[in-house]
């Protein structure tokens, strides 16, 4: 398969692209990073990108900005950070990348724990997880073509715990590369419409 | 109570108001009607409202507008228009609102039936409505001073039935006056962080 993975450099997508490499040919997109720059929060960036990239067979991301802050002083402009990237800008991959996919190819986009376990600071994080995740399920029933979409959702990793441990009491680590399996399934894998969460 | 109902002259809107007017001062607000203009998509607006209304006990949003339209021809900024309307317009009235709430007082959100059950059409629907309960169980652990946060999630309605009821096969609608049942248990009850499903 010919796969582009964006947001490829992170600690994600490294693993990502590490456990697809292999066997399969991987495009690496990023904003600062990789063989293509994309800014997701733009249409025309995106769209340069696919039309440059070329047809694929799956479409991963593993990127996305979120605000964290109290939520008594958070403000409607600061909460509408995490809707315009890693909402809209997961969305806009998706809709703009659905028209380069090959038949039964698939889209695979980044979720995460606070979608389903909110932590404090972290009002935006749980909307918007919980809004890729309800665009997931719904795209699922449209996509045409046979191609799938389905989503990750991770806890914190193994990796970050020195940075946002605090923010996650109590809640258990996973190394990126046990996370970068649930991409695979969803890329390799039949079902579409599934969150995957890795626990 | 002193409750202020954003969308009072909505369907919902109307029963909320009915349900509750016998027992409680309610004020209404809405874009085109009410005692009170409102455009939720306005910080400025929203912040006006809520000093023309001075405190009240409950703030109960039934208003917001999302996209409807085929996946296939989804573009971005349809997507945007359900995130900057009934998405970030009631969360503005959350986070805004959050200040001008006595102790012990509450918010009241609305999504809907789609969040959970994807329609033809319905993406960014289901995208936003899920968002909505997800900032829902977020902010609820967050808020100060004994101020809860719920939702309602209506089915279609039986008033609605002769226009939406195409977009719903085999759905079963519910009266606006069983729904309206559900703002009053969020209101008046002593739960937080709850999505009232009325199905």
């Amino acid at each position: 398969m010919r796969i582009l993975v964006i947001g490829a450099s992170g600690t994600v997508g490294s693993a990502v692209v590490a456990a697809l490499a292999d066997r399969h040919e991987v495009v690496r997109a990023g904003r600062e990073h990789g063989e293509y720059r994309v800014d997701i929060t733009r249409d025309d960036s995106v769209e340069a990108m696919f039309e440059a990239v070329g047809p694929v067979d799956a479409i991963v991301s593993t990127t996305g900005s979120l605000f964290f802050g109290p939520l008594e002083t958070m403000r409607p402009a600061d909460f509408n950070i995490g809707l315009q990237d890693k909402l809209l800008g997961q969305v806009r991959l998706a809709l703009l990348g659905q028209h380069v996919l090959r038949d039964g190819g698939s889209i695979t986009l980044t979720t995460g724990i606070v979608s389903d376990e909110p932590i404090r600071q972290g009002a935006n994080a749980t909307a918007v997880n919980a809004a890729v995740e309800g665009f997931v399920r719904a795209a699922a029933i449209e996509l045409s073509r046979g191609v799938r979409i389905n989503a990750v959702s991770p806890t914190m990793l193994t990796e970050s715990q020195a940075i946002y441990g605090p923010f996650f009491p109590g809640f258990e680590s996973v190394p990126a590369s046990r996370v970068a399996l649930a991409y695979v399934r969803s890329v390799e894998g039949p079902q579409t419409g599934r969150i995957y969460r890795v626990w």
